[in-house]
Order: C-alpha cells, then sequence, then structure tokens
C-alpha cells in the first residue's frame, strides 16, 4: 500500500468504505480533477445524471433505499446551486447525504479573483459554503493541508451518525495534496453511542412500560427508516405483534402483508377504525417520529403523553419523562434484544385482540373511468415483495396511503419536503441502490407521477434509460396541478400545465428504440378495463424492460385523503382568524 | 379608482408600470393566492414554466432582450431554492430580476410549525431569506402591513437601478393588506443620479480627452447593454465614427455592419487585428466593462490605464483618475448630447484611418464535415436585423465571436456566469420578450445549444410549443461536454452524456405534431452541404414555426477562441506554480 494518497482520492475511499458503489452528478471543469480520483477507486461508477437538482433527487432516493448516505459531486456555484432545494430535502426528511464540491484552487481564492462562476469582483470565493450552511448538518472546506484528512472523516461520520446532508468543498489545488494513506486502515466510527446511564434508564422504563401495558401498539415512523432502524422496528413488531401501524412518510415499514398491520395514521386523515384502534391504545411505542404537518394529518394526531413512547433521534420520552439527547437506535437495538431473550416475562407473542384492521375496498369497478379511489389500491395489489414505489408529490402521494402493499415494498416519497418532481430524480436513485442490493429477484421499481410533475424533471428518464435501468413508470395524466387545484384556484390558468407532450412517445425520445437494442413498451389506459390488462400484463409485470403506464384521471378527481388534510388546514385557519 | 389595494396586486400593478408584460414561474401552495392578484393587472400574462430554474433562466433572458428587468414568482422553499442558480446568474451578469416568493403566512412563522416546505422543528421560516442574501441586492420581507408599500417600491426602484436581482417576499397572509392605491397613481423614481459636481467633472475630462485623442476608440460592454444604455453606446460610435469594438459577453451592442465595427476584443484571444488596432489607441472609451476571465481573454486585456477611459456602473476614471460611486449612464448621455450638439468642435464624424478590420473568413469550404471553424462564421451570415441569439456555455460560446452579426442583433451568452443549460430556458425569456416588442417585422430567435447542455433544462423547449413560440434551434450534437474535454479528460467518461436522445423526434414529444396543430421541421446535419441546404431553405429563414437543425460535429473540435482561452488558463497556472 502507498504511503500516501491524493485527499481527492482519499475522500471517495471513505466514500467506498461506507458501502456506497455509485456517485451522482455532473462535471464542471472545477471538479474534473476530483473526478479522476473517483474513477481511481474500483469499487465506485460514476452515474452522470442530466444536472445538478437531479443529482441531488438521485442522491436522496439511493439513500432511502440503500440505508446509506448518498453521494453526489458537483461544481462551483453553478452547480452546487443548482442543487440546493435537493439537498434542503434530504435535510428535511433525514436522508444522509455526503455532497463533494469541486471549487476554486486557494490561490484563486486568495487573490479573489473574478473567475467565472463568481459573481461579482473582490468577491468572497466562499460565499456558497455561507449560502449552503442552513441546509447542511456540517461542512469541511479542504483550505488546510494538516487538517483535511480529518476534516473529511469528521463531516463523513457526521453524515452517517445524523443522516443529514454533509458538504465536503474540495479546492482544485487540494485534490492533489498528499495525506497519510495508512489512516485509511482505521475505519470510521458510525457507532451511535448515548450517555450509558440515561439509556440505561430509557431502556428500563420503556420495558416496564411494554410489561405493564395492556393495549399496546407501534407506530412506526420515517425517522426510522432513515437511521437505519427498520430491521429492529420489524422485528420488534414480529417478536411482539403489537398492533403496528406507519404513517405517510414510512409507510411500508411494518410488513403490510402481516396479521399485526393495522394501517398507516395520520391524525384525523387517517382510515377511522385505523384511528380509533391506535388513539385506544395505552403505549404507543412511537419510533422515528417526524412530526410535520402532512404526516401527522394537519397535527390532528391525538395520542396523549400519558400513552406515548417516543424514540426520536434528538430525544426519547417515556410518558411525560423528557430524555434530552438520546437517540433511538441503541435504544431499539437493546429493547428488541431484551425482549427476544425475555419474551415470556413480557408474555410475548401477545395474541392481537381481534383481527387486523383491514383497509376499506373504495371502489371495486371493473369498468369505467379511473378514479382516484380505484388506482392506488389497485397498484397496492400490483406490488410484489421486495419492490420499490415512489409516489410523488400530487394526488399519488395523497393517494397511496390508500394501498394496502405487499411484503418488504420500499416506498419513497416526500411529503414532508414536497418538492415536485422530486421522484422522476430520486427514481434513478432507487434503481440504483436496487441494483446495488438485489438478489436472487429482481427488485421492481415503480414510478407514480402526475404529468406536472414529470415536466419538473424529465430528462432523467433519459438516465434510466442510458444505464439500462427499467422501472415501471406510471405517468397520472390529469390536465395540470390537480394537488393545487384541490388547495386553491381550481380553473385558474397557473395551474395548468402544457397538454400538448404525447409520453407515448417519450420513451423513444429518450433512447429506448429498437436502433439502440433498448426495448420499452408503452400503454395508454382510460378505462379501468384497460388498466386491468396492462396490470395484468406477464411482460409488464416482469418488468425486464422500461415501461410506461399512462392514465387518463379527470383534474377534478382528488384523492379523499388530500381533501381529508385540506379541509383540517381550513378549519385551523378559520379558527384562527376566528380568535384574532 | 378604488381607494385601497391588496398588498398583492399593489407588486403585480407596479411590475406592470415598469413597462413588463409577462411573468414566469411556477405555482406553489404559498402562492396561489398572490397568483390571483397578477390575474387581476391585465397588462400582465402568467406563463408557467416547468420548472423554477427555468423560470429564472427566462426571466434572465427576457430581461436581456426587453431592456427591463425580468419577473419570476415561485413558492416558499422548494421553488425559491430551485432557482437559485438562475437568481445568481442574473447577479453575476447584471440582468435585472424581480424575484417575488409566496411563503408561509406571518402566524405560521411566528409558530414556527413544522408545515412542509421547511426542513426541521422550530425553524426560523426565514431562514430562505438569509440563503438568498447574497444573490440579490436587497430584498423586502413584507412582515410589517406599515411598510410595505414603500418596501415593495424600494427593491423594485433598485432592480432597475441596479440591474441586479431583488426579491420581495409575501406571506401568504400579507397578500390581502390593503395599501393605498392613490401611491400608484405616483411614479417610482427611476432615474439614476450622480453627484451633479462630480459628474460635471467626469463629463467634461472625459470630453476633454475626446477633443485631443488622435486615435481614439470605443470599447463597448455588456453593462452598456443591461444598464440600458445599447442606444446611447450605438449613437456615440455613429456620431464620433472612432473604431468601435466590443466584447464577448456584449457582442452585437456595435452594429455589426457598421464602417466602425473592428471586431470583438478579448485580450490576446482576439484576432490579431483586432487585438493591435485597440490596443494601439491613445484614447479607448470603455463603456459597462465586467472584467471576468472570460470576457477579457483571461485577464490579458492590455489597454493601459492612460489611454483609458472607464465608464463603469459604480465609478468612473479618465485616465489614472478614479471617481467612485458616479454611475456611467447619466454621464454617457450628457457626453452624447455635448456631441451632437457642438460635432465640429470634436472633428466628428472623424474618417476612419483605414478600411475597417474585417474578421477572418476562417472556412469557406463547401462540402465535408461541419467544423468549428465552418460554422459559426456561417451561421452570423445567416442572421439578419432584429434576430435575437442565444449561444450556450460551450463550443457555442467560443464559437460565436467569430461570426459577423447584421445589424442589431441581440446576443444572449453566459460566458460569466457560465451556467450550462442556461440558454435554454433564457431562450423561453427572449421569445417572450421578442414577442412583447416586435415590430412590423418579426424577430426570429436563433438558439444554439449543445446536446449535454440541451439536457440540463431540455423541458422548456415544450414551453415554446405550449406558447406558440417558434424559435430556430441548432443543436450541436458532439458527444458529450467537449467543452470539458478541452479543458481536462478528453477521453474521460465523466465527460460522456447519453447519446440515445433522439433529436429528430424532439418537438413532436413535446408538442409539435399534426393533431395539435403546432407545425414543426427537424432536419439532420452531418456535411456542409446538409447545413447549406437548410439554411438556405426559405420555409426556415422565415422561422414561422418552430424548427430544429440537429448538427453533427467531431467532440474533440474545439472554437480556437476555447482553446487560446485555456492556454492562457494554463500558462498562468504553470507561471503561478513556478513562483511558489
Amino acid at each position: 500500500m502507498a504511503e500516501s494518497i491524493a485527499a481527492g482520492k482519499y475522500i471517495f475511499e471513505r466514500v467506498a468504505q461506507l458501502g456506497i458503489r455509485h456517485v451522482f452528478g455532473v462535471p464542471g471543469d472545477f471538479n474534473l480533477f476530483l473526478l479522476d480520483e473517483l474513477l481511481k477507486v474500483p469499487q465506485l461508477t460514476w452515474q452522470g445524471t442530466c444536472n445538478e437538482l437531479n443529482a441531488a433527487y438521485a442522491a436522496d432516493g439511493f439513500a432511502r433505499v440503500r440505508d446509506l448516505p448518498g453521494c453526489l459531486v458537483t461544481t462551483y456555484g453553478v452547480g452546487e446551486l443548482s442543487a440546493m432545494n435537493g439537498v434542503a430535502g434530504a435535510y428535511a426528511e433525514h436522508t444522509g447525504m455526503i455532497h463533494i464540491v469541486g471549487m476554486t484552487s486557494r490561490p484563486q481564492q486568495n487573490a479573489k479573483i473574478m473567475i467565472h462562476h463568481t459573481f461579482k469582483a473582490n468577491q468572497d470565493h466562499l460565499i456558497y459554503t455561507q449560502m449552503g450552511q442552513p441546509i447542511n448538518k456540517t461542512q469541511a472546506i479542504l483550505l488546510d493541508d494538516a487538517t483535511m484528512a480529518e476534516e473529511i472523516d469528521r463531516v463523513i461520520i457526521e453524515a452517517v451518525k445524523t443522516r443529514l446532508p454533509v458538504t465536503i468543498y474540495v479546492p482544485m489545488d487540494s485534490v492533489s495534496v498528499l495525506l497519510d494513506a495508512k489512516r485509511l486502515q482505521v475505519p470510521l466510527d458510525l457507532e451511535i453511542k448515548n450517555s450509558p446511564q440515561v439509556e440505561d434508564k430509557v431502556v428500563a422504563r420503556v420495558l416496564e412500560e411494554i410489561e405493564k401495558a395492556s393495549n399496546p401498539a407501534i407506530l412506526a415512523d420515517v425517522l426510522a427508516i432513515r437511521h437505519n432502524a427498520q430491521a429492529e422496528t420489524r422485528r420488534l413488531a414480529e417478536l411482539t405483534r403489537f398492533p403496528s401501524y406507519s404513517t405517510p412518510l414510512s409507510k411500508g415499514i411494518i410488513h403490510e402483508d402481516s396479521e399485526y398491520y393495522n394501517g398507516l395514521y395520520n391524525g384525523q386523515v387517517s382510515f377511522p377504525e385505523t384511528q380509533a384502534a391506535i388513539e385506544a391504545s395505552d403505549l404507543v411505542l412511537n419510533i422515528g417520529p417526524l412530526l410535520s404537518d402532512s404526516n401527522t394529518g394537519g397535527f390532528t394526531r391525538n395520542l396523549l403523553d400519558e400513552n406515548l413512547v417516543m424514540l426520536g433521534h434528538d430525544h426519547c420520552a417515556v410518558k411525560q419523562e423528557r430524555f434530552e439527547g438520546v437517540h433511538f437506535l441503541p435504544v431499539l437495538k437493546r429493547i428488541v434484544q431484551e425482549l427476544e431473550t425475555k419474551a415470556s416475562q413480557y408474555k410475548l407473542p401477545r395474541p392481537q385482540k381481534g383481527p387486523r384492521i383491514e383497509a376499506p375496498l373504495l371502489n371495486d369497478s371493473k369498468s369505467g373511468p379511473i378514479t382516484q379511489s380505484y388506482i392506488w389500491q389497485r397498484i397496492g395489489r400490483f406490488t410484489r415483495p421486495g419492490d420499490v414505489v415512489l409516489a410523488e408529490a400530487g394526488t399519488a402521494q395523497y393517494g397511496v396511503p390508500d394501498a394496502v402493499f405487499s411484503k418488504d415494498v420500499s416506498f419513497i416519497t416526500q411529503i414532508y419536503w414536497s418538492s415536485i418532481g422530486f421522484t422522476v430524480g430520486a427514481c434513478l436513485g432507487a434503481l440504483t441502490a436496487a441494483r446495488e442490493i438485489e438478489g436472487a429477484q429482481k427488485k421492481r421499481v415503480l414510478l407514480l407521477v402526475g404529468e406536472g410533475s414529470l415536466q419538473m424533471t424529465v430528462q432523467e428518464i433519459g438516465t434510466y434509460i442510458r444505464y439500462g435501468y427499467t422501472p415501471l413508470i406510471f405517468v397520472i395524466n390529469n390536465n395540470g396541478y390537480s394537488i393545487e387545484r384541490a388547495i386553491h384556484g381550481p380553473n385558474q390558468l397557473y395551474n395548468d400545465v402544457s397538454m400538448l407532450w404525447d409520453h407515448q412517445k417519450m420513451l423513444e425520445f429518450f433512447g429506448a428504440r429498437e436502433e439502440t437494442g433498448k426495448k420499452s413498451r408503452s400503454f395508454t389506459c382510460k378505462t379501468v378495463e384497460d388498466m386491468e390488462k396492462v396490470l395484468s400484463d406477464q411482460e409488464f409485470i416482469e418488468a425486464n424492460h422500461i415501461q410506461l403506464c399512462e392514465v387518463f384521471m379527470d383534474q377534478f378527481d382528488y384523492p379523499w385523503r388530500l381533501s381529508g388534510q385540506l379541509d383540517v388546514a381550513r378549519k385551523r385557519a378559520a379558527a384562527a382568524a376566528q380568535a384574532k
């Protein structure tokens, strides 16, 4: 092994050590030398995207499937600023991200030269690092040879532990600074550690409550997935057989075919039986909560502190007792271990009090127009174990919670940050991650996106084709931004989008054609019969080539959950106005 | 006239008063009420774009053609962050921009609620305004009813005067705050005023130098266009007949068919005769300079202070004498007026010392492959008076300076900020502006873009079609990012892009098809003969429907100006390394 290593290569060696195998991004003159170093790391593959926002979305989607931070490389100014919305989304939804930015050299910075990608004379070249601070957990700016290695290590560790974005800024001349290669032989310490005394206390208190609870439940939320605790969460549910619930953001965390899965809890915007059941629990184990408006039925979640155990990433709480700074991950691991070894003490597995709560079948029509009440549950029945499902902001995102998934489906939606167009980029990341982890059974990736959102980020469809991915793409073609119509101005022209795009030509245009050897198929569905035909087509089901299913729906047909969420928000606003 | 007016409508009335007729952007739930107000202003038309980055690019392109700030509306967080790179580019290149952001209501802000588009619990909702500060000249956050009207006026005035971006943040509940409508009867004071004494001095000194100069020249740079002094600049050249020059960013500012146009000056990266001529001048009137690397031949511009008059936006200098804070616009107007009234005193018009310097014909081949040395000058000969030409970052941007334009061509390139993909969005704005100002003769809009850049922002092609615009789109298909190949890593895979896109299907896919009534034509050019055929096709020349000309070129064929610029930069870097 060489004694020294270029700083640029050091970064990517550390990235590879995490288990990451693909890096997304766009080249630019300030990152080309950096990308040379990436290409020298054999475990890593560069996957170019069409633009930087989509690269950030892809890194985010990758992280959600791979349970590792996503990694992207952009260039100074133009690239990093284009990525900001995608990085901010990763911050909001706790998808770890390592963003590596190639920037001007240190001599250029010191001279403050008015080089391209700066924006005024005598400008501090670090200005974009300042702009990026709020959307990063931390940053490393590799200005000092002496601290580069530890700075790189520090921020990568933070990305993994906090599942938030971090950025490494690499001046062009820092790429080749030689660091001590032996350092790489010491793995990064990625273990999350709590204060032992406090952790002991939390674990003991939770177990105590579990032991005495007569009607316990598990509410598994999204940070349990993000902080890589999905396996423990599923184990907890399996072991205890407590009635278990997901949220809009965490859907899929509990195997939905299991006897103990009782549905998706979103406050007043839940199926009534599901809502009633969890709210009647005398002990809700709430793992990895993210309490945003759209993940709590517009803040209508009604779980009393006296019945609640909160296992959060920044604090835990057992009923009214709060423990600041305790991370749920080690706590959960110890709880599962304890329950496993002393199952009888805790009377595990506990039998369910009644049959599991089934999602009501909203619409069993066999013919006629395709409605919101029909399509999402139907797609739920179409899923098979291991699938990845992405639901775009809009009607898809508010419709899919009605679906019941097969076992072990990964669900990606961005209902908190809610940036439209996200899933088209994220799907590239999901496809990449699925390829990295896929075993004997191919993981299918289903993208559910409205035509307005698709227009935001459509070019990445070309990237799926370029790299040989074969998602099933469902385009909901309903004449504009239906979610906006539901919110305000149903007939206002600003909610229209171009209806001239011919989605049936899309895959061909982007490269899936006979002469390129990239097979594709595209379908148009205007009726339930059309849809049933596609969904029972064996070639479609197998998903061995890229396929598109365009679904025409009414522009004023909204999922009940969207209307419900909006009703809650409007009532709140009216009450606030009244009180004023 | 009503006595009061909603704050939202007030903003758009002020925008309309500037002469702006189209507003770009994307709806989002925090700006829908705001957009309702826009629709109430009859002079304004909403032009939705596919995404916010493209909206910012469009507003920028609009400003460049219209000599007015562009206006865009985005939504809280997701929208405004997506637009940042486009706003920063407008900052760098002084294209005034009024960015209006719909944000959370003041009660929501005060409660710091974890609503969608925020990114963590208890977050200050104003966080994105902080992120936006460096790329805005100033901001107005409409939090206080009492100061809203003056705040709106203040920042709009700043946008016009400084030709930099400003942002108006409009909380949802501020949209309907009632302001005094009478205020609108007082037009905004948009006049740029200098200290009279200092201005008198500058004007006198400049005229004195003009009077005694034996070999004067005009170097008209881009800020003369941005600060709306193109007409005065052209008048000055016409009146004086001083040999006149443009820069890469200002190309087109001087009528290129005129006897006194001597070419484009870019330091050592100029045609030698042009460079020699301007550098031999004993008085260069440099109007609106922007001294970035790519606009000065990599800082090789060689004009001595003792021969230079700098008429800048933030200072003027006459030879070694510097006048801080003097804006060139009033100075230039007075100089032109003085010269007009006392032409004989200044011996105007002065005859040229010799024939004008002609750009050498680089390549007169009539057949065979299409090369960089051929295409740009050929497209120059294709222009006709009034055309708008956009050259994308990359080979187009470095090639077009070789072209000689017809009279009165507007040229758009972003060679300082250099964000790839810019022109595809900017072209939408240029098309919109051209429609606003078009007289008897239709203004053609020519977009010159590489296939890699096109992939960044391609969806806006659909927006051209949606709104019935008919640009002529030249796609340089040369297998990846050739500008990056020229810079570093000619064969590295990161410089590749998908080569599977079928550009011949692009216009159809995005909506130009027989059944939509939007006619289009698409051509493939692999040889000079193909190209000549397209460029002499009457239907193509007339540009009455959208047409695409795909030009295949070699990936390693770079314009000489690109290679020249890179040589300069490499020599500088080598010298710096040597000195170290």
